[in-house]
């Protein structure tokens, strides 16, 4: 190793006091100042993921986090950790490194940011076999967090993209509300100057009038907060919402059938451009690959209800699915037709909101549907009432207040085309795409009724 | 028009009353049933916009507004409006309408939608010349505020999409958060279950929490949330954020650089994509096309003062600029360099934030900077602070109370590379780069002090 040197750190500093005379290599290393921009040099660092056996016998510099740290006699081994990426380097004494700057590599805290110039060489056997005298860098482990919020991020890159090329249009909804939007429970409340306002539980009410003034389809990603004191792996008082709504011309089928496309082509970007990501998480949580079919499966609620019945649980027919039971759905449908995404249709009107569409055809359905991954509900959706006088008579149905909730109605006033959208929870998707068990692994900062840092 | 209908009206129903036995046409319109989803026809709705010459003489379906309508003896002309495109409908008593049809169609209330059949035929001269018997359908009008947002939206996927293409990643940070950022001013409060909570007045501590746990390049869009008594052309208590963080290798000039070459990737886009958006616009708010240098203009602060001076402003080399002078200093730049997009960097250590990293060729200068458009500024950034012990000094010496940002220093501990970032205000871009004059007319849904619905 030519030259090393570990940026100013933090916590401790290297307490060995090297003895300078002897020391023919002092140049070679040290403690560097504090970059404030002070020049801009000219040397090009490699990134770790780059040093493959074709950079093999050049002189790279390279920044990177200590791993890990071993020394053994006149050597010392330094995995260098840069993202999902690491390397072996190797400080030897020889012509190039002293015993003092073996030593003081071997001082350097785990975690502490190294500058390093090394020559790249071949290793005959994989890790840990290095030949001496010069580093030696192999890629041979990565990290876990990083490649699941790379993977995250991108989800949102996927879902926006697609609705791009289907012509939607991004907005941008207000999170800070005047009145508690669906009927006040579960709301968060905020001083404003000298009043109260309340935290936007979805953007539906937005999202719906971008529809009344002809935006015709369009979808908005931001944050939405839950007042539930939930404690569960799958609840945060705080998630993205990735929010769809859409004009159709005849049936909301139209609609359900773009949003379940939308997610096929997430599921089909993620394993074309993610595999690496994905790998990495598998290592650590192993998982069988995520499988999905084109078109979409689509089972109405009643046939849900016979595979279920047939399985033994029992159930009325307006009776919502409790959590095990969407589970045990979920292992039904994977059996039978071997996917691990579906789309449930046709939910009891009972079940579901006040402004849900009723089925014209059957009066206890409604033109409402989840959409599942794993077993596990991410996407809830329906058809909207776009007349008010219905969205009046179903409100008054359901026991609301109508004063509370008319801005809504009124809303509705000048015309609306017939439309119909869906909410998809953003943590849960990564989960359920991943395999994982807890939304609190796909929050990078979650939030719960026990959680509020970092 | 052989067919037509208008879908049921929330307000008010046609009041005349047809005289059904002499109707020939009475099948040819009327109030269309609710659309329940009952039924999936076998007919295509063809897009205003698409409604050209190359359609001449084809029979199309189109379901749109009724923008205006204007009856006259034997014919009503309806203008019907779609998004930001308009066309002309004759309805006329002949072979396929009949008086009562043309009665009924005059009756629609404007903003009503409506289905119409027509046969596209071309005229002889522009806007309101038109054949008899037929439906003539072409585009004359659109409308701005729809081009405002479209436009919105593509800056939004502008922004992102070079980022990912430079390697960025997406992150997504917490809004209500624990404690107060940025020392406690100006912060609306959440009652969070027994305890308060704070609304997040921007990304940053997370956004360089990511940089520290080495993302490298991070960029966030979400709500911003400042509890300012300010009632201004350009300050709204909620806005959109653009967040950009970069750990850099030894020069915050990288990053700089990197979030200029992103802006002016916007405005490419913009002028490239979205020309008849910004001339939707520039005929109801003239204005001259946004101008920018490429690689874009950075002209230090002290230079910017010479310039104010010279031009009669008297002020001291540590004082801020004052709203006023950004934009005499926006018109001077101008005029000398012509460019209504530049950097000014090298602010004074004293106008900017603790965390802003001291210039170490100058101790009354920082590495900061600020980004304008039209005068106005967008961006503020700075390469950060990365080094516990500096940060602890500045925060001491700007007089902070050390125990209310323990965690944000404590972040810093386990290292933290070199690094620069900014944010952009997203409604402030939209306004400035169409020459808009308030904030208000670039968010669909602006909270202010005093307006928060709806």
């Amino acid at each position: 190793m030519p030259s090393a040197s570990a940026s100013r750190k933090s916590q401790e500093k290297p307490r060995e006091i090297m003895d300078a005379a002897e020391d023919y290599a002092k140049e070679r290393y040290g403690i560097s100042s504090m970059i404030q921009s002070q020049e801009k040099p000219d040397r090009v660092l490699v990134r770790v993921r780059d040093l493959t056996i074709q950079k093999a016998d050049e002189v790279v510099w390279v920044r990177a986090r200590v791993h890990t740290s071993r020394a053994k006699g006149k050597q010392c081994f330094l995995v260098l950790r840069q993202q999902q990426f690491n390397v072996q380097a190797l400080v030897a004494v020889g012509d190039h490194a002293s015993k003092q700057m073996v030593k003081f590599a071997a001082n350097i805290n785990k975690e502490s940011i190294v500058d390093v110039e090394g020559v790249v060489r071949k290793v005959n056997q994989k890790i840990g076999s290095c030949t001496q005298q010069d580093v030696e860098l192999h890629v041979q482990k990565t990290s876990t967090s990083q490649a699941v919020f790379r993977l995250q991020s991108g989800i949102c890159h996927l879902f926006r993209e697609t609705l791009i090329n289907k012509g939607f249009v991004e907005i941008q909804t207000p999170k800070i509300i005047s009145a508690a939007s669906e009927g006040g429970a579960n709301v968060f409340t905020v001083s404003y100057f000298k009043n109260n306002a309340y935290l936007a539980q979805s953007p539906q009410l937005y999202k719906q009038m971008c529809i009344c003034a002809d935006f015709e389809k369009v979808f908005s990603i931001g944050p939405v907060f839950r007042a539930e004191d939930s404690n569960t792996h799958r609840h945060l008082t705080e998630f993205v919402g990735l929010d769809i709504e859409m004009a159709f011309n005849y049936h909301y089928h139209e609609v359900m059938e773009e949003i379940a496309d939308t997610m096929v082509q997430i599921f089909k970007g993620l394993q074309e451009r993610f595999q690496t990501e994905i790998q990495t998480v598998n290592k650590q949580f192993p998982c069988e690959p995520f499988k999905f079919l084109e078109p979409t499966l689509r089972l109405e609620y009643c046939e849900a209800l016979a595979m279920l019945r047939e399985a033994g649980v029992e159930m009325g027919d307006e009776d919502d699915l409790s959590t095990p039971n969407e589970k045990l759905l979920g292992h039904l449908v994977k059996e039978k037709y071997d996917t691990d995404f579906y789309i449930l249709d046709k939910y009891p009107l009972a079940v579901r909101p006040f402004y849900t569409m009723p089925d014209p055809r059957n009066p206890k359905q409604s033109n409402s549907y989840d959409m599942f991954m794993r077993g596990e509900e991410i996407l809830s959706g329906a058809q909207r009432i776009h007349d008010p006088q219905l969205l009046t008579e179903r409100a008054l149905h359901h026991g609301i207040d109508l004063e509370k909730i008319k801005a809504y109605i009124d809303s509705f006033r000048f015309g609306a085309p017939p439309h119909a959208g869906g909410g998809i929870g953003l943590e849960r998707v990564t989960m359920l795409f991943l395999g994982l068990h807890n939304v609190r692994q796909t929050s990078m900062f979650p939030r719960d009724p026990k959680r509020l840092t970092p």
